[in-house]
């Protein structure tokens, strides 16, 4: 956080348009009410436009189709679209990663046949099995444990506590937050002999992820029974959200906090799971579908459908409903 | 997944009825339309019939009701139940788990008063405390935490990142899953003196866990205020399941991804709890009764009994209720 | 556990009414019907005072407005509020925690510049980053990762799986339990320039925590975008809750498991989140409000107000309308 810029660097690196200015270096972005001279905020609505004025930040990125004054030594940065400049902003500033002392830590327990591809970094007290691959330039930060045969693609970055079994395959430029769970059994079992027990369905499959996948802190993947669990390029999973075995998901769906997909569950491309859902068991939600928060999801959704609700229905249908309800039930 | 074998084998091993030969040596099962010549697939209803005749599979299991023809050189083995079949070859073709080049890695931090059974092998980095236990061909894969006092009967596997905390009782044949957590501390407060605050409640008691459980990655059972929080023999667990404290589990009942007991909930034998479902506290549920998936108990369920949506009720009136509702509503 | 009281010891402490007498040594409480002539026990309510007569505990503490007798050598001890006299009673026979051999393991990794206050124990295969400070007292249990330039106060004790990243800041008295997550990347992308894929938002922010904080295993709390996501003195989080990028929690809340806040809310003081409730993003709840378990909020809630249900409404009235729909839904 060491950087700092001139009001008109930022302008210049936004292509926006510059009113006012500030003799202030800029720090970091913060919040309009939060913020001190050396910070920049951003104003996207006009709803939030009336804590400029006392705002201590020295500069605003405002949406163009804001009115906004500069005040004395306080100026705006006018752009198209504020959010996407907060975006580009945030880059700016992005502090550097936690710092390796040294590339892989004597205290790492890597196996001799683990290949380790150039520029890796491997932290202290991890664990790397038997014939694992990381592609050049993989981070495994602290305490992380990848098994035996699997194939870490380059410039995947994982984070501590995270372990990935045996036998699985991940793409390049994926990032596993902390104590995320990748290919642990599937959950399966069949009636013992005298029909009074469980007994374990052994979970031979694996978990095969693509490229550019998020999987957010405490989340599941589990392996699939055989066969794979599937997750396409550039999908991005929140926090706490279960995968369960023999799942397939397309390239860029996005799975929000708490959410689950139940075995063989089908996503396909540009798929959005809102949080807390809940999708059946062998269910195909189709392209560019939505499935609201806290939906339960229990057949097929159509492709780019929004469905919402338990059991989900069409998510219009549902609002009517709901409002409907509500008004018939205050006349009992 | 070295072990290759002939399909006279596989029949001879499921005591099937072959029909048709293959020269092809199966290596290991796989979905029909993922299949290459050296794997055998599973046939359990009409609807997936239809991809025998393009699968490259060179076998298929099939229930005995189907009509299925083999094709040159693909074979057919009929058997009363395709998925118990199927899970008797999933054992046959299952991987030999992640190698221990060395039995008590000499990263691992033991406690000198630990008393560690014959074949036991503990990984890289794990810690075992004071006084601990563990029966003989108890495993510890990287990275395992287990706290004084406790014990782990034979044959139970604890995956990494798991941690067990102190003076818990664990059966034998076990299997606990990556970054499962035993034994935290209820969640437990009493108002402050001043009535502005809370302080927590000590939670003094342990958990005490059955033999063959399973537990899913991600999962938390809780310790007891006082006495303890309880999971019987041939408990199933899934992923991300939360079990508060002092809750009470009979035998072999199921609980699938998301769902969760709130404090000192009783569960007889054989109940399944569908996923993300919770329970309310101090809630019996009696033996062989299911919870839907989704849905919130928040009174007693009989024995037997099915109960869904939120509050939970007869899972009939409940879907009755709900096409009642949307047919209604649509009038409105 | 070695410690145990006389029956006057225990009514001395309780500044209780003591009812015959014991000669039993009390060495922990349990369950009446669990206990063991050296257990005490508590009855709170008529409903279990049946179980005394056949009960093994040599005393009960009892609620002063149940009539009680003594039995031949089992006393009673009589208090206005046994909840509160049982948490008393398990604050005496709470055991010591498991102990440390040595206080700064020689197998925790610790940063040069690490600064480690006085009385600190930091356990077994820890990693602690660079420019990190720990402050008097701070416990670190083994595995525990704390990453580059975080803050943790005086007292804190961190379970063992868990993982605070960089940038961070934890108050004095905090507990966190096993696997926790902090600070984590939030959720944010935003869509590629072809519209096709999606680019990670950076997660500039950190997470700021109170004192007094207790975070239940598997919880995760994420970093925010920018600024801060702030958890309030006092605030009791329990296991597998989310708490997302930026939003911000008063004093004294609770959140039960499995609950999540989205992105941006905000819970003023005393704030109650039922289990397995969800609060949209950019919602606020006031002081003082109550969220039903199960619920899903949608939209602020006032002050004082409970609300239940999803869409969450005001708890009468939806409980009013579930019976309403209940009994009209026979009829049809």
């Amino acid at each position: 956080m060491k950087k700092s810029y001139s009001i008109e660097e930022i302008n210049s690196y936004l292509n926006g348009e510059l009113i006012g200015t500030t003799t202030h270096l800029i720090e970091g972005p913060e919040q309009l009410q939060a913020a001190k001279s050396h910070h920049i905020s951003f104003i996207g609505s006009i709803k939030y436009a009336k804590y400029w004025a006392a705002s201590k930040a020295c500069a605003a990125i405002v949406n163009d189709n804001l009115t906004m004054e500069p005040i004395d030594n306080k100026a705006i940065i006018k752009v198209k679209n504020a959010d996407l400049a907060m975006a580009k902003v945030l880059e700016l500033f992005n502090p550097p990663a936690p710092e390796f002392t040294i590339d892989i830590h004597p205290t790492a327990v890597i196996h001799d046949t683990a290949i380790i591809g150039k520029g890796c970094k491997i932290g202290a007290n991890c664990y790397v099995g038997k014939d694992v691959e990381l592609g050049d330039n993989v981070i495994l930060y602290p305490n992380v444990c990848v098994f035996d045969e699997t194939v870490i693609g380059e410039n995947t970055v994982v984070w501590s506590g995270t372990v990935i079994r045996e036998r699985c395959i991940i793409g390049s430029h994926c990032i596993f937050h902390t104590n995320v769970s990748i290919g642990a059994d599937g959950f399966g079992y069949r009636p013992s002999e005298d029909g009074r027990g469980l007994v374990k369905i052994p979970q031979i499959g694996n978990v095969i992820i693509g490229h550019y996948v998020e999987i957010g802190a405490n989340s599941c993947v589990d392996r699939a029974k055989f066969s794979s669990t599937i997750i396409g390029d550039g999908c991005k999973i929140d926090n706490l959200v279960q995968i369960a075995h023999n799942s397939v998901m397309g390239r860029f769906c996005i799975m929000a906090g708490h959410s689950g997909l139940a075995g063989s569950v089908t996503l396909g491309d540009g798929v959005i799971i809102g949080g807390s859902a809940s999708i059946k068991d062998h269910t195909t939600i189709h392209s560019g579908a939505t499935v609201g928060a806290g939906s339960g999801v229990v057949g097929d959704v159509e492709a780019g459908k929004t469905v919402l609700g338990y059991p989900a229905q069409d998510a219009r249908d549902m609002l009517k409903q709901w409002v409907a309800m509500r008004q018939f039930m205050k006349k009992q």
